[in-house]
């Protein structure tokens, strides 16, 4: 669902492997260092980050991606968040109740703290400046290179449709137009997802060094990288809105207890924090380590021979406390779609005013002001 | 050079044929009764044409297609006339001197009679909104099918690049685009080009039915065929700038006279009218005939036994004739650069008018007003 954050395989890119990695330890080493950077001057960075509306949002969602936007964003580093309305138009669905999705979104944003007047949410479709640049940047790319792209492999590989569109195949295109229409410098991703930046990294460079003049128009934005923990849905595999075994931040309490109370856990009684040989008990241990910011083996400790039934207890009540906030800012932004449109409408006023000064300077590095 | 007239293969797209087609002999009835509608009602037409900004046109242009779109316009078909500089980027000569290509496009135009009352003339580059929709019509059309569309075909087998760029690879859709955002239901192009029409045909149906709700929001614009005239260069191939064998628009007399006093001829003293065995001598006779709006036959029998001298100077003086109030208006267009840039200004700026109605529309069949 995130755009930034899809899970592909960990191939690289052969084109400009050579000459433009970001290999994984150099990434880890690299994003130690941005992290002490973003602490000493935030201001330096602006963050690309966002979703597909493809419905509501989850705690997956939240403690591996959401909650360190959130982070880098209360640290002061500038956020633009692009809601990907046009990467969902082969899901007969969600192209049907378009509105109703990204509405949802911007619902889950603005209750989990994303701030308009510090982070930028805006839709694809409603920037026309952003989405020009495809076309010079397509310029830039090779068909072989997009054929060996592993987000293109990945999307093909996940898409529900027979046929491969254009859209999808020049998707790591688009990609490079959302996060260096607003220069910026640094994409949040896991690290299997390195190899995304690379097409966006590799464009940056063949345009500045094609039409930059000295002057490089665009940065070349550094993963930072996120240890995401693995949170397992109820059933115990990856969880996802589409399995059903998700807890959506807007679900009540309720829902959010039967659904708990449903989950796999395994035969032994006594409960310990081990996630490679017990996932779904692990798993449900780490989900109540993050709700209460704690260790998940100190959780494991306080039930001890308790068992399972004390553990989902522990559990619904740590997402219930930790949700409960966010569900009540939720349930009352709802009330007011007024509202809601007013930001995205705000926000997609500023994506397209960045969006514009971008183009007018790409304009002059490629010679098109007539 | 003209972006709807490439010469390609004359393959047809597989994937729409049996139910989209627009086969060559039907599409010569069609054209002959959109003639017809013409004369009848201009205002019912809107034209879509226009060139890549890659040098001066020539002869073989204004008799291959100039000519027509001129007489369009003066029918009273409101006509949009492109400048595709998004489409020379992979050519560096061009891309480094864009504003100059396009100034020179611009001159060639006004002194030809394009009239920017009747007449938008626009770039690529120019028209956000325009791009756009390469992002909807992308998600219409798969990738097995630009694959195999004969003007993608035709697009590598001409490249200079040794890869294929994914602007190339898409530029069927970018065309879609071309001729959609101004719905535009005529588009002038040649036997052999056909198949490009098709995939803006399949786009525009595919819209509609996806998004349409029953109101189409696209025409299937319809190929009007033009039996453009075969004019060889001087050097008895192709007339093509970039071989030095073309009389430019904007070439003077005593240059027209010297290009024409080397043309290649044959070893037959009488002069006749044979385009099979005698290729050079007809399309020279064929050049004079429609500087003349005469028939050619009539010109070979005036020179007879006087031979291939008396043939040059006859063309020589013809050409020069029938350019002479062109390469004035030229000449005098050139003085006044500003006037230039206004003419494309304002073409810019009612093509970003209509692009942008066009798109407020999309946005509304899509459900992506927010």
């Amino acid at each position: 669902m995130d755009t930034t954050l899809q899970t592909t395989d960990s191939e690289a890119l052969t084109s400009d492997a050579s000459t433009d990695p970001i290999g994984t330890s150099a990434a880890q080493g690299r994003s130690a260092v941005l992290e002490e950077l973003i602490l000493q001057d935030p201001g330096q960075f602006r963050v690309l980050t966002g979703d597909r509306p493809t419905g509501r949002l989850h705690l997956g969602h939240y403690f591996g991606t959401l909650h360190n936007r959130m982070r880098l964003q209360n640290l002061g580093v500038e956020t633009f968040v692009i809601i990907a309305d046009y990467q969902v138009l082969t899901d007969r669905d969600i192209a049907d109740n378009l509105t109703e999705y990204v509405e949802e979104l911007v619902l889950d944003y603005l209750a989990i703290g994303v701030d308009p007047a510090r982070s930028t949410i805006f839709t694809h479709s409603a920037v026309p400046a952003l989405n020009q640049l495809m076309l010079p940047f397509l310029s830039l790319v090779s068909v072989s290179e997009l054929n060996r792209n592993p987000t293109v492999k990945d999307e093909i590989a996940h898409s529900r449709q027979s046929a491969v569109s254009g859209l999808m195949f020049t998707y790591p295109v688009h990609q490079a137009a959302d996060i260096l229409f607003c220069k910026a410098n640094l994409v949040p991703v896991g690290q299997d997802q390195l190899p995304h930046l690379e097409i966006t990294r590799t464009v940056a460079r063949r345009f500045n060094e094609r039409y930059g003049n000295g002057t490089p128009v665009f940065p070349r934005p550094d993963a930072l990288l996120s240890n995401a923990p693995l949170l397992l849905g109820m059933d115990g595999t990856k969880m996802s809105k589409s399995r059903g075994n998700a807890i959506t931040l807007a679900a009540d309490a309720d829902e959010t207890a039967r659904l708990i109370k449903g989950a796999k856990t395994d035969s032994e009684r006594f409960i310990t924090y081990d996630p490679v040989t017990r996932p779904e008990v692990s798993s449900l241990l780490l989900l109540t380590a993050l709700c209460q910011n704690r260790a998940p083996e100190q959780i494991a400790a306080e039930i001890g021979s308790a068992g399972a039934a004390a553990l989902k207890r522990t559990v619904t009540e740590a997402v219930n406390e930790f949700l409960a906030p966010i569900r009540a800012r939720r349930t009352e932004l709802a009330q007011d779609r007024t509202h809601l449109r007013r930001v995205l409408r705000e926000g997609n006023e500023r994506a397209n005013a960045v969006a514009d000064a971008t183009l007018a300077e790409v304009r002059t590095a490629m010679n098109s002001h007539y």
